[in-house]
């Protein structure tokens, strides 16, 4: 039997460059399986059915909910996104480590349902570097921008119910960090109870001289 | 001011290669400092006063408990084996992760002192490896053998309590491991209270364009 898959939620800010983190890490181990939301908004161009999202209808959304076929939902405006729990499932039995990348209040409705999920917060190094790197993309109007970090303070409110922060300041760094983060949590004493019990029986009739 | 160290207790079963990986992981990195026990016992042929132990008399060492100089203490056979405070909380205050090597008694009361301590547990991958290895040594007698890991066995309940396991089957990895371990321990929210505090000040006046 494969070991189980340790679930990974993660988190950050807008701006905290947690995007260009998970592409990092997924293309260069493969023991990852990025999670694909489900979604009642349209495709836009270019997005594929099953690589952005599971695109679905507001009615198959509504029964997958009902049915509790996601780990998590939420509603954005006037549309759903959720987690499907099928294929998190799948993987997770495949020995597959999972991560999500969910705001926050999905993060503790996952924690709340699976307690052995590793929340990981993903943030710059302070909100100075933050606005910096907003402004910086010069893509957004300073209200626009002043709104984004009024939503991170917001956010921030959360970050101590999260397991770990990844302060992304050197990517490289960043990306190691996440990854021997991910893989220590296999040994945590708690997810190992098979092999302790295992470890006790041998040792008891070796002692024994059996 | 210096982010003050971790308290790390590593414990595992005699013949589980503990030594050697502390010699390892604190000549490679300078961030380490292991704990000096004080004992009772008289010093044995070339061990030094601070380096092996700090010798004490039992009076002193009596002392020293009244006083609350011990994070921990145990009495063995007719000696007394203690991890002085002082030593400890100087070198977590100068920044560095100090390493205790004891038992699973002493290890639950440095956790029940100090939550926030880290308590890893060494062990090689089975039983049967542990006997091999004792047996390998061939510096001791099957019946001394077999209380050796009746004594494992029974050290084996406590392992539910600790926060790793480090599965000691390749030493090269097992110091990585343990590094990493003890290094990315420091990223725990828990740990980063004031970084968080700092971090939601400083998005709240920076939204409000300060």
């Amino acid at each position: 039997m494969k070991e189980r898959g340790i679930l990974t939620v993660v988190s950050g800010f807008a701006g905290s460059g947690k995007g260009t983190l998970m592409r990092e890490l997924t293309s260069r181990y493969d023991n990852y399986a990025l999670s694909v939301s489900a979604t009642t908004r349209d495709p836009r161009p270019g997005e594929k059915e099953g690589r952005e999202y599971f695109f679905k209808s507001t009615e198959e959304f509504k029964e997958m909910i009902e049915t509790d076929a996601f780990i998590e939902y939420a509603q954005y405006v006037n549309h759903y996104y959720g987690t499907p729990r099928e294929y998190v499932e799948a993987q997770l039995m495949d020995g597959k480590d999972v991560i999500l990348e969910i705001e926050i209040q999905g993060a503790l409705q996952v924690k709340k349902k699976f307690p052995e999920t590793l929340l990981l917060f993903v943030t710059p190094p302070s909100a100075e570097i933050l606005k910096k790197r907003l402004v910086g993309r010069g893509t957004e109007t300073m209200p626009v921008i002043e709104a984004r970090l009024s939503r991170a303070a917001e956010e921030a409110e959360g970050i101590g119910a999260y397991d770990y922060l990844i302060i992304n300041d050197q990517i490289e760094e960043c990306v190691n960090m996440m990854h021997h983060i991910i893989r220590n949590e296999h040994m945590r004493a708690s997810r190992n109870i098979d092999f302790i019990n295992k470890m006790k029986e041998g040792l008891r009739s070796l002692s024994k001289g059996e």
